[in-house]
């Protein structure tokens, strides 16, 4: 049975190199918010920068790694429903709420939700990158740069599985944003397996 | 008299609130990343995540703010004669060369040159992020998500103009990478001005 990330929350856990990772959206259109932390030294952290670069595209997708600000591969994409994801903007929070939506009570987003959940593996807020935000849908215009979050292209039951390739911390999230999730937020399930070719060593 | 960053190579220096720095690409077609840190707290970082996110586009020109990781503004541009600069993409460094260029010596690029330089103020290495990249040109496929980088918009004697909306230690560079500047290393020339207002205070 997957674990359930309730709406607007998010968990944090350990995952070791070779382990996989699935991200399930269990009723579609619903967006999670991955980070990634070397557990040896929680300053390696999970970059957007290096992983478009060294990919030279903006989706990624089934093969393709997601490098750390050490250029060292962290997770890579094994298997993927939905083909895209978001790897530009930071987690939405107060801040998001107060400067996009307006809001005066602002809920914390999944940035308030990430620091909360990764406190105690000793990670700060300020180390909070770029996530890779699974199912986020950005549609890029490539004339004007203009960017439009669009509801996801998941459906239900649609998943994604990442294997790490170092011993990481991992945050995880059902995403807070309104726009980002087709205005109703919803769970995200996810499961933590050794790889297939682990039961054989 | 403007100072000069030679060929491949970087500096530091303290941006107080109110101050303008202007960024000029003396022959044109030249790259230089930018990154800025709070001198309060270094922890506060320059975020393209926020940045974008805020704007909700990916090119950012005359008027627009630059955020902190923090949600606060840290720069604005005041003037910009190109209108096209990257901020999806980390610094050039001896792993970009070694991964995209394949090079066996590779030079330590900006990231290299961006590290040495902000190391007296006590910045490490793991805290740079993506850098604000002026004059690159990233060409975007807003359908396939292909990033090309292309020879930057910049003619001789271009420049842009950002005012500091706080105390600010910026990390600036002539770049170092092969393909961001139409094969050919140039210098790049900037200067720090009070603002103009300020002389009628």
């Amino acid at each position: 049975m997957p674990e359930v990330i309730e709406p607007r929350s998010g968990v944090a856990f350990r995952l070791a190199k070779g382990q996989r990772l699935t991200v399930i959206d269990p009723q579609g259109e619903q967006v999670s918010d991955m980070l990634a932390f070397a557990q040896d030294d929680t300053r390696e952290v999970i970059s957007s920068g290096r992983s478009l670069d060294y990919a030279s595209k903006l989706f990624l997708s089934t093969g393709d790694p997601l490098y750390s600000n050490r250029s060292n591969i962290m997770l890579r994409i094994v298997h993927d429903d939905v083909g895209r994801h978001d790897f530009l903007l930071t987690p939405c929070s107060k801040d998001t709420f107060r400067i996009i939506y307006g809001d005066e009570a602002p809920h914390r987003g999944c940035f308030g939700n990430l620091a909360e959940a990764l406190a105690p593996f000793g990670i700060e807020p300020d180390q909070i990158p770029v996530a890779f935000n699974i199912f986020m849908n950005v549609e890029i215009d490539g004339s004007t740069g203009a960017l439009t979050v669009a509801p996801p292209k998941s459906r239900a039951g649609d998943r994604i599985v990442f294997e790490a390739e170092m011993d990481l911390i991992v945050g995880l999230t059902a995403c807070s944003a309104l726009q980002s999730n087709n205005y109703a937020f919803k769970p995200i399930h996810y499961q933590v397996e050794d790889a297939p070719s682990a039961t054989n060593r």
